[in-house]
Protein backbone atom coordinates (compact mmCIF):
# COMPACT_ATOMS: atom_id res chain seq x y z
CA UNK A 1 0.00 0.00 0.00
CA UNK A 2 1.44 3.42 -0.79
CA UNK A 3 -0.08 5.16 2.06
CA UNK A 4 0.84 8.90 0.46
CA UNK A 5 -1.39 7.81 -2.03
CA UNK A 6 -3.88 6.60 -0.44
CA UNK A 7 -4.49 8.83 2.35
CA UNK A 8 -3.26 11.88 2.10
CA UNK A 9 -3.33 12.77 -1.96
CA UNK A 10 -6.40 15.22 -1.29
CA UNK A 11 -4.23 17.70 0.71
CA UNK A 12 -1.40 19.69 -0.74
CA UNK A 13 2.64 19.26 0.89
CA UNK A 14 2.34 22.69 2.50
CA UNK A 15 -1.00 21.27 4.04
CA UNK A 16 0.34 18.14 4.70
CA UNK A 17 3.15 19.86 6.49
CA UNK A 18 1.47 22.03 9.12
CA UNK A 19 -1.28 18.78 9.40
CA UNK A 20 1.47 16.19 10.39
CA UNK A 21 3.50 19.30 12.93
CA UNK A 22 0.40 20.43 14.73
CA UNK A 23 -0.46 16.48 15.78
CA UNK A 24 3.04 16.18 17.36
CA UNK A 25 2.45 19.47 18.95
CA UNK A 26 -0.81 18.50 20.17
CA UNK A 27 0.48 15.06 21.18
CA UNK A 28 3.67 16.45 23.13
CA UNK A 29 1.53 18.51 24.86
CA UNK A 30 -1.00 16.27 26.12
CA UNK A 31 1.41 13.57 26.60
CA UNK A 32 4.13 15.20 28.81
CA UNK A 33 2.33 18.40 30.84
CA UNK A 34 2.08 16.58 34.31
CA UNK A 35 5.31 15.42 34.50
CA UNK A 36 7.61 15.89 37.99
CA UNK A 37 9.96 17.87 36.94
CA UNK A 38 12.69 20.43 38.69
CA UNK A 39 15.58 22.64 37.00
CA UNK A 40 17.98 19.60 37.63
CA UNK A 41 16.21 17.30 35.47
CA UNK A 42 14.60 19.80 33.00
CA UNK A 43 17.28 19.64 30.47
CA UNK A 44 17.36 15.68 30.54
CA UNK A 45 13.47 16.15 29.74
CA UNK A 46 13.90 18.69 27.37
CA UNK A 47 15.54 16.15 25.74
CA UNK A 48 13.61 12.89 26.13
CA UNK A 49 10.62 14.79 24.60
CA UNK A 50 12.98 16.09 21.76
CA UNK A 51 13.28 12.35 20.98
CA UNK A 52 10.08 11.26 21.53
CA UNK A 53 8.09 13.29 19.16
CA UNK A 54 11.00 13.61 16.62
CA UNK A 55 9.65 9.93 15.91
CA UNK A 56 6.61 11.02 14.63
CA UNK A 57 6.12 11.26 10.71
CA UNK A 58 7.50 13.77 8.63
CA UNK A 59 9.10 15.78 12.00
CA UNK A 60 12.22 16.73 11.25
CA UNK A 61 13.42 18.37 14.73
CA UNK A 62 11.94 19.58 18.12
CA UNK A 63 12.91 22.19 20.21
CA UNK A 64 11.90 22.44 23.69
CA UNK A 65 12.40 25.19 26.03
CA UNK A 66 10.98 25.09 29.71
CA UNK A 67 10.62 28.41 31.34
CA UNK A 68 12.74 28.16 34.56
CA UNK A 69 10.91 31.69 35.68
CA UNK A 70 7.81 29.66 35.46
CA UNK A 71 9.04 26.91 37.29
CA UNK A 72 10.55 28.78 39.73
CA UNK A 73 6.78 30.49 40.47
CA UNK A 74 4.91 27.04 40.72
CA UNK A 75 7.86 25.56 42.49
CA UNK A 76 6.64 23.53 45.74
CA UNK A 77 7.72 22.16 49.51
CA UNK A 78 8.54 19.22 48.26
CA UNK A 79 11.26 20.58 45.64
CA UNK A 80 9.79 19.62 42.28
CA UNK A 81 6.74 20.80 40.56
CA UNK A 82 4.22 19.07 37.45
CA UNK A 83 5.11 20.23 33.94
CA UNK A 84 1.70 22.58 32.94
CA UNK A 85 1.64 23.72 29.36
CA UNK A 86 2.16 27.68 29.96
CA UNK A 87 5.84 26.48 30.85
CA UNK A 88 6.50 25.09 27.16
CA UNK A 89 8.21 27.27 24.33
CA UNK A 90 8.58 24.48 21.63
CA UNK A 91 9.20 24.57 18.33
CA UNK A 92 8.66 21.62 15.97
CA UNK A 93 10.30 21.26 12.26
CA UNK A 94 8.02 19.44 9.81
CA UNK A 95 8.74 18.88 6.19
CA UNK A 96 6.76 16.67 3.25
CA UNK A 97 8.58 17.35 0.29
CA UNK A 98 10.01 20.41 -0.18
CA UNK A 99 8.09 22.36 2.22
CA UNK A 100 9.45 22.66 5.52
CA UNK A 101 6.49 24.00 8.53
CA UNK A 102 7.57 25.42 12.08
CA UNK A 103 5.14 24.93 14.23
CA UNK A 104 5.39 26.87 17.66
CA UNK A 105 3.98 26.87 21.42
CA UNK A 106 4.48 30.12 23.38
CA UNK A 107 2.32 31.19 26.28
CA UNK A 108 0.86 34.15 25.52
CA UNK A 109 0.24 36.93 28.14
CA UNK A 110 -2.50 38.62 27.01
CA UNK A 111 -4.57 35.43 26.12
CA UNK A 112 -3.87 33.52 29.68
CA UNK A 113 -3.10 31.11 26.92
CA UNK A 114 -0.14 28.58 25.51
CA UNK A 115 -0.85 29.55 22.09
CA UNK A 116 -0.06 27.06 19.17
CA UNK A 117 0.69 28.80 15.86
CA UNK A 118 2.59 28.08 12.08
CA UNK A 119 5.50 30.15 12.80
CA UNK A 120 6.90 29.99 9.23
CA UNK A 121 6.67 27.60 6.54
CA UNK A 122 9.22 28.04 4.14
CA UNK A 123 8.96 26.86 0.55
CA UNK B 1 -5.12 41.95 19.90
CA UNK B 2 -6.58 40.11 17.32
CA UNK B 3 -5.15 36.87 17.68
CA UNK B 4 -6.14 36.49 13.86
CA UNK B 5 -4.55 38.70 12.40
CA UNK B 6 -1.40 38.60 14.71
CA UNK B 7 -0.71 34.59 14.60
CA UNK B 8 -2.83 33.00 11.83
CA UNK B 9 -2.84 35.71 8.44
CA UNK B 10 0.06 33.50 7.17
CA UNK B 11 -1.77 30.69 6.45
CA UNK B 12 -5.64 30.28 4.81
CA UNK B 13 -8.43 29.40 6.46
CA UNK B 14 -8.32 25.82 4.76
CA UNK B 15 -4.73 25.15 6.08
CA UNK B 16 -5.74 26.40 9.47
CA UNK B 17 -8.61 24.26 10.04
CA UNK B 18 -6.77 21.35 8.98
CA UNK B 19 -4.18 23.06 11.57
CA UNK B 20 -6.66 23.07 14.25
CA UNK B 21 -7.84 19.63 13.93
CA UNK B 22 -4.79 17.95 13.84
CA UNK B 23 -3.67 19.85 17.38
CA UNK B 24 -7.08 17.97 18.66
CA UNK B 25 -6.70 14.74 17.24
CA UNK B 26 -2.72 14.54 18.65
CA UNK B 27 -4.25 16.13 22.03
CA UNK B 28 -7.20 13.83 22.30
CA UNK B 29 -4.45 10.39 21.69
CA UNK B 30 -2.03 11.35 24.22
CA UNK B 31 -4.58 13.00 26.89
CA UNK B 32 -6.67 10.15 27.13
CA UNK B 33 -4.80 7.14 25.79
CA UNK B 34 -3.60 5.22 29.50
CA UNK B 35 -7.19 5.60 30.59
CA UNK B 36 -8.79 2.78 32.68
CA UNK B 37 -12.11 1.92 31.00
CA UNK B 38 -14.44 -1.50 30.03
CA UNK B 39 -17.75 -2.05 27.89
CA UNK B 40 -19.83 -0.55 30.55
CA UNK B 41 -17.72 2.62 31.17
CA UNK B 42 -17.24 3.04 27.28
CA UNK B 43 -20.22 5.30 26.53
CA UNK B 44 -19.49 7.48 29.21
CA UNK B 45 -15.61 7.79 28.28
CA UNK B 46 -16.55 8.44 24.58
CA UNK B 47 -18.48 11.03 25.84
CA UNK B 48 -16.45 12.90 28.02
CA UNK B 49 -13.66 13.06 25.38
CA UNK B 50 -16.06 14.32 23.03
CA UNK B 51 -16.43 17.26 25.43
CA UNK B 52 -13.32 18.04 26.38
CA UNK B 53 -12.16 18.36 22.69
CA UNK B 54 -14.92 20.22 21.32
CA UNK B 55 -14.01 23.35 23.86
CA UNK B 56 -10.37 23.59 21.59
CA UNK B 57 -10.35 26.45 18.82
CA UNK B 58 -12.25 26.02 16.14
CA UNK B 59 -13.61 22.71 16.98
CA UNK B 60 -17.17 22.10 15.88
CA UNK B 61 -17.88 18.21 16.58
CA UNK B 62 -15.80 15.66 18.25
CA UNK B 63 -17.40 11.54 17.54
CA UNK B 64 -15.35 9.00 18.92
CA UNK B 65 -15.82 5.43 18.64
CA UNK B 66 -13.80 2.95 20.67
CA UNK B 67 -13.45 -0.76 19.02
CA UNK B 68 -15.49 -3.05 20.84
CA UNK B 69 -13.83 -6.24 19.82
CA UNK B 70 -9.76 -4.65 19.99
CA UNK B 71 -11.38 -3.99 23.49
CA UNK B 72 -12.22 -7.84 24.17
CA UNK B 73 -8.69 -8.94 23.03
CA UNK B 74 -7.05 -6.69 25.89
CA UNK B 75 -9.70 -7.28 28.52
CA UNK B 76 -7.99 -8.65 31.65
CA UNK B 77 -8.31 -10.75 35.17
CA UNK B 78 -9.99 -7.61 36.42
CA UNK B 79 -12.56 -6.59 34.34
CA UNK B 80 -11.22 -3.73 32.87
CA UNK B 81 -8.20 -2.65 30.08
CA UNK B 82 -6.28 0.44 29.38
CA UNK B 83 -7.11 2.89 26.94
CA UNK B 84 -4.98 2.40 23.51
CA UNK B 85 -4.76 4.68 20.62
CA UNK B 86 -5.28 1.28 18.45
CA UNK B 87 -8.78 1.07 20.01
CA UNK B 88 -9.66 5.00 18.56
CA UNK B 89 -11.95 5.66 15.51
CA UNK B 90 -12.82 9.36 15.83
CA UNK B 91 -13.76 12.08 13.43
CA UNK B 92 -12.86 15.84 14.50
CA UNK B 93 -14.61 18.07 12.58
CA UNK B 94 -13.00 21.77 12.79
CA UNK B 95 -14.00 24.72 10.81
CA UNK B 96 -12.44 28.00 9.53
CA UNK B 97 -14.86 30.68 8.33
CA UNK B 98 -16.36 28.56 5.24
CA UNK B 99 -13.67 25.75 5.23
CA UNK B 100 -15.04 22.49 7.26
CA UNK B 101 -12.00 19.71 7.66
CA UNK B 102 -12.51 16.61 8.94
CA UNK B 103 -9.80 14.39 10.68
CA UNK B 104 -9.81 10.82 10.77
CA UNK B 105 -8.16 8.52 13.34
CA UNK B 106 -8.27 4.91 12.28
CA UNK B 107 -6.35 1.94 13.47
CA UNK B 108 -4.54 0.48 9.70
CA UNK B 109 -3.52 -3.05 9.96
CA UNK B 110 -1.24 -3.27 6.99
CA UNK B 111 0.36 -0.34 9.21
CA UNK B 112 -0.39 -1.66 12.36
CA UNK B 113 -0.79 1.80 13.21
CA UNK B 114 -2.99 4.07 14.04
CA UNK B 115 -3.05 6.45 10.85
CA UNK B 116 -4.54 10.79 11.34
CA UNK B 117 -5.59 11.86 8.33
CA UNK B 118 -7.30 14.00 6.58
CA UNK B 119 -10.70 12.68 5.89
CA UNK B 120 -12.28 15.01 3.94
CA UNK B 121 -12.70 19.21 3.57
CA UNK B 122 -15.75 20.76 2.57
CA UNK B 123 -15.57 24.61 1.32
CA UNK C 1 -3.19 -19.04 40.04
CA UNK C 2 -4.71 -17.22 43.20
CA UNK C 3 -3.12 -13.55 42.77
CA UNK C 4 -3.75 -12.60 46.26
CA UNK C 5 -1.23 -15.61 47.79
CA UNK C 6 0.60 -15.22 45.21
CA UNK C 7 1.73 -11.30 44.88
CA UNK C 8 -0.02 -9.97 48.35
CA UNK C 9 0.62 -12.52 51.15
CA UNK C 10 3.57 -10.44 52.59
CA UNK C 11 1.04 -6.97 53.61
CA UNK C 12 -1.86 -7.41 55.47
CA UNK C 13 -5.13 -5.96 54.36
CA UNK C 14 -4.37 -2.79 55.62
CA UNK C 15 -1.85 -2.43 53.97
CA UNK C 16 -3.00 -3.40 50.83
CA UNK C 17 -6.04 -0.90 51.11
CA UNK C 18 -3.59 1.76 51.70
CA UNK C 19 -1.63 0.38 48.72
CA UNK C 20 -4.49 -0.33 45.84
CA UNK C 21 -6.01 3.37 46.92
CA UNK C 22 -2.28 5.07 46.31
CA UNK C 23 -1.90 3.97 42.86
CA UNK C 24 -5.72 5.18 41.53
CA UNK C 25 -4.71 8.24 43.23
CA UNK C 26 -1.44 8.34 41.48
CA UNK C 27 -2.94 7.24 38.28
CA UNK C 28 -5.61 9.44 38.90
CA UNK C 29 -3.61 12.89 38.57
CA UNK C 30 -1.47 11.67 35.73
CA UNK C 31 -4.06 10.46 33.58
CA UNK C 32 -6.49 13.34 33.54
CA UNK C 33 -4.15 16.55 34.12
CA UNK C 34 -4.09 18.62 31.14
CA UNK C 35 -7.46 17.60 30.10
CA UNK C 36 -8.99 20.56 28.35
CA UNK C 37 -12.41 21.56 30.01
CA UNK C 38 -14.60 24.23 31.37
CA UNK C 39 -17.49 25.35 34.10
CA UNK C 40 -19.76 23.47 31.32
CA UNK C 41 -17.88 20.11 30.91
CA UNK C 42 -16.66 20.43 34.67
CA UNK C 43 -19.34 17.50 36.02
CA UNK C 44 -19.33 15.73 32.94
CA UNK C 45 -15.13 15.16 33.64
CA UNK C 46 -15.62 14.77 37.05
CA UNK C 47 -18.24 11.77 36.36
CA UNK C 48 -15.47 9.98 33.82
CA UNK C 49 -12.73 10.15 36.05
CA UNK C 50 -14.78 8.50 38.60
CA UNK C 51 -16.32 6.13 36.72
CA UNK C 52 -12.53 5.16 35.44
CA UNK C 53 -11.02 5.07 38.55
CA UNK C 54 -13.67 2.88 40.12
CA UNK C 55 -12.90 0.49 38.19
CA UNK C 56 -9.79 -0.52 39.68
CA UNK C 57 -8.58 -2.86 41.92
CA UNK C 58 -10.22 -2.67 45.44
CA UNK C 59 -11.96 0.86 44.47
CA UNK C 60 -15.23 1.05 45.93
CA UNK C 61 -16.04 4.58 45.21
CA UNK C 62 -13.97 7.35 43.76
CA UNK C 63 -15.47 11.37 44.90
CA UNK C 64 -14.11 14.00 42.56
CA UNK C 65 -14.35 18.07 43.02
CA UNK C 66 -12.88 20.19 40.73
CA UNK C 67 -12.41 23.53 42.29
CA UNK C 68 -14.50 26.03 40.36
CA UNK C 69 -12.14 29.43 41.79
CA UNK C 70 -8.99 28.05 40.39
CA UNK C 71 -10.62 26.90 37.31
CA UNK C 72 -11.56 30.92 36.83
CA UNK C 73 -8.51 31.80 37.76
CA UNK C 74 -6.73 29.68 34.97
CA UNK C 75 -9.11 30.81 32.44
CA UNK C 76 -8.32 31.80 29.29
CA UNK C 77 -9.67 33.80 26.10
CA UNK C 78 -10.62 30.87 24.80
CA UNK C 79 -13.18 29.91 27.18
CA UNK C 80 -11.41 26.40 28.62
CA UNK C 81 -8.37 25.87 30.39
CA UNK C 82 -6.30 22.62 30.80
CA UNK C 83 -7.39 20.85 34.56
CA UNK C 84 -4.48 20.98 37.17
CA UNK C 85 -3.41 19.18 39.83
CA UNK C 86 -4.08 22.29 42.26
CA UNK C 87 -7.78 22.23 41.16
CA UNK C 88 -8.39 18.67 42.56
CA UNK C 89 -10.51 17.62 45.41
CA UNK C 90 -10.46 13.87 45.39
CA UNK C 91 -11.12 11.17 47.79
CA UNK C 92 -10.41 7.27 46.13
CA UNK C 93 -12.25 4.84 48.82
CA UNK C 94 -10.42 1.32 48.61
CA UNK C 95 -11.47 -1.72 50.21
CA UNK C 96 -9.86 -4.67 50.94
CA UNK C 97 -11.56 -7.25 53.57
CA UNK C 98 -12.81 -5.61 56.41
CA UNK C 99 -10.38 -2.33 55.97
CA UNK C 100 -11.68 0.67 54.07
CA UNK C 101 -8.61 3.29 53.69
CA UNK C 102 -9.46 6.65 52.59
CA UNK C 103 -7.02 8.46 50.33
CA UNK C 104 -7.27 12.09 49.63
CA UNK C 105 -5.61 14.99 47.34
CA UNK C 106 -6.12 18.30 48.05
CA UNK C 107 -4.41 21.44 47.35
CA UNK C 108 -2.77 22.70 50.46
CA UNK C 109 -1.64 26.65 50.17
CA UNK C 110 1.30 26.31 52.44
CA UNK C 111 3.31 23.85 50.20
CA UNK C 112 1.73 24.81 47.54
CA UNK C 113 1.24 21.48 46.63
CA UNK C 114 -1.62 19.10 46.03
CA UNK C 115 -1.02 16.57 48.70
CA UNK C 116 -2.15 13.41 48.62
CA UNK C 117 -2.40 11.55 52.33
CA UNK C 118 -4.61 8.67 53.86
CA UNK C 119 -7.56 10.41 55.30
CA UNK C 120 -8.68 8.03 57.60
CA UNK C 121 -9.14 4.29 57.89
CA UNK C 122 -11.86 2.46 58.80
CA UNK C 123 -11.94 -1.39 60.32
CA UNK D 1 3.23 23.39 59.29
CA UNK D 2 5.15 20.01 60.30
CA UNK D 3 3.68 17.73 57.29
CA UNK D 4 4.37 14.73 59.16
CA UNK D 5 2.67 15.55 62.09
CA UNK D 6 -0.01 17.31 60.74
CA UNK D 7 -0.59 14.27 57.45
CA UNK D 8 0.87 10.84 58.30
CA UNK D 9 0.65 10.25 62.08
CA UNK D 10 -2.01 8.03 61.39
CA UNK D 11 0.44 5.44 59.43
CA UNK D 12 3.52 3.90 60.32
CA UNK D 13 6.71 4.13 58.51
CA UNK D 14 6.08 1.26 56.82
CA UNK D 15 2.81 1.77 55.52
CA UNK D 16 3.82 5.49 54.53
CA UNK D 17 6.61 3.74 52.74
CA UNK D 18 4.10 1.45 50.97
CA UNK D 19 1.72 4.63 50.19
CA UNK D 20 4.48 6.65 48.50
CA UNK D 21 5.65 4.49 46.67
CA UNK D 22 1.96 3.06 45.31
CA UNK D 23 1.10 6.56 44.24
CA UNK D 24 4.81 7.21 41.84
CA UNK D 25 4.05 3.86 40.39
CA UNK D 26 0.60 4.23 39.21
CA UNK D 27 1.85 7.87 38.23
CA UNK D 28 4.87 6.64 36.42
CA UNK D 29 2.00 4.59 34.22
CA UNK D 30 -0.16 6.75 33.38
CA UNK D 31 1.89 9.90 33.06
CA UNK D 32 3.94 8.11 30.49
CA UNK D 33 2.03 5.33 28.70
CA UNK D 34 1.04 6.77 25.29
CA UNK D 35 5.13 7.98 25.03
CA UNK D 36 6.17 7.92 21.23
CA UNK D 37 9.22 5.87 21.53
CA UNK D 38 11.19 3.15 19.64
CA UNK D 39 14.47 0.67 20.34
CA UNK D 40 16.62 3.61 19.71
CA UNK D 41 14.95 6.21 22.08
CA UNK D 42 14.31 3.31 24.34
CA UNK D 43 17.27 4.19 26.82
CA UNK D 44 16.98 8.05 27.15
CA UNK D 45 13.02 7.30 27.51
CA UNK D 46 13.93 4.89 31.14
CA UNK D 47 16.44 7.37 31.76
CA UNK D 48 13.75 10.28 31.46
CA UNK D 49 11.25 8.50 33.41
CA UNK D 50 13.82 7.28 35.97
CA UNK D 51 14.62 10.80 36.93
CA UNK D 52 11.39 12.38 36.77
CA UNK D 53 9.22 9.90 38.98
CA UNK D 54 12.89 9.82 41.42
CA UNK D 55 11.62 13.62 42.67
CA UNK D 56 8.64 12.54 43.80
CA UNK D 57 8.19 12.12 48.20
CA UNK D 58 10.48 9.50 49.75
CA UNK D 59 11.16 7.77 46.42
CA UNK D 60 14.98 6.99 46.63
CA UNK D 61 15.62 5.09 42.83
CA UNK D 62 13.56 3.94 40.16
CA UNK D 63 14.44 1.20 37.83
CA UNK D 64 12.74 0.94 34.75
CA UNK D 65 13.46 -1.44 31.75
CA UNK D 66 11.02 -1.66 28.80
CA UNK D 67 10.62 -4.98 27.36
CA UNK D 68 11.80 -4.87 24.05
CA UNK D 69 10.56 -7.80 22.90
CA UNK D 70 7.14 -6.74 23.47
CA UNK D 71 8.19 -3.11 21.81
CA UNK D 72 9.15 -5.64 18.92
CA UNK D 73 5.73 -7.21 17.73
CA UNK D 74 4.21 -3.95 18.59
CA UNK D 75 6.62 -1.76 16.18
CA UNK D 76 4.83 -0.07 13.04
CA UNK D 77 5.43 0.81 9.72
CA UNK D 78 6.50 4.22 11.35
CA UNK D 79 9.37 2.81 12.79
CA UNK D 80 8.21 3.62 16.31
CA UNK D 81 4.92 3.01 18.68
CA UNK D 82 3.62 4.00 21.66
CA UNK D 83 4.38 2.94 25.04
CA UNK D 84 2.12 0.81 26.84
CA UNK D 85 1.99 -0.35 30.26
CA UNK D 86 2.37 -3.99 29.16
CA UNK D 87 6.19 -3.33 28.15
CA UNK D 88 6.71 -1.72 31.71
CA UNK D 89 8.88 -3.18 34.01
CA UNK D 90 9.72 -1.11 37.00
CA UNK D 91 10.64 -1.00 40.33
CA UNK D 92 10.37 2.02 42.91
CA UNK D 93 12.36 1.99 46.00
CA UNK D 94 10.71 3.89 48.46
CA UNK D 95 11.69 4.79 52.02
CA UNK D 96 9.97 6.11 55.29
CA UNK D 97 12.63 6.15 58.57
CA UNK D 98 14.39 2.83 58.46
CA UNK D 99 11.59 1.12 56.33
CA UNK D 100 12.58 0.44 52.66
CA UNK D 101 9.70 -0.44 50.05
CA UNK D 102 10.43 -1.58 46.38
CA UNK D 103 7.31 -1.66 44.35
CA UNK D 104 7.28 -3.63 41.65
CA UNK D 105 5.37 -3.45 37.82
CA UNK D 106 5.37 -6.28 35.67
CA UNK D 107 3.24 -7.58 32.72
CA UNK D 108 1.43 -11.18 34.14
CA UNK D 109 0.59 -13.58 31.56
CA UNK D 110 -1.81 -15.16 33.36
CA UNK D 111 -4.13 -12.40 34.11
CA UNK D 112 -3.07 -10.43 30.62
CA UNK D 113 -2.45 -7.22 32.95
CA UNK D 114 0.41 -5.09 33.93
CA UNK D 115 0.44 -5.86 37.90
CA UNK D 116 1.82 -3.81 40.15
CA UNK D 117 2.56 -5.19 43.93
CA UNK D 118 5.11 -4.65 46.76
CA UNK D 119 7.68 -6.84 45.90
CA UNK D 120 9.63 -6.84 49.11
CA UNK D 121 9.79 -4.98 52.04
CA UNK D 122 13.32 -3.87 54.31
CA UNK D 123 13.12 -3.22 57.69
Amino acid sequence: MDVNEKYFSNISSRERAIFEGAISMGALFHQFVGTPFNKKTAPGLEKAIEESLGLQPAIEKVEVHIDLDRLDKAMTEFEYTSLNGDMLDVKIYSKIDNVLAIIRIEFVEELNYPLMYVEDIIE
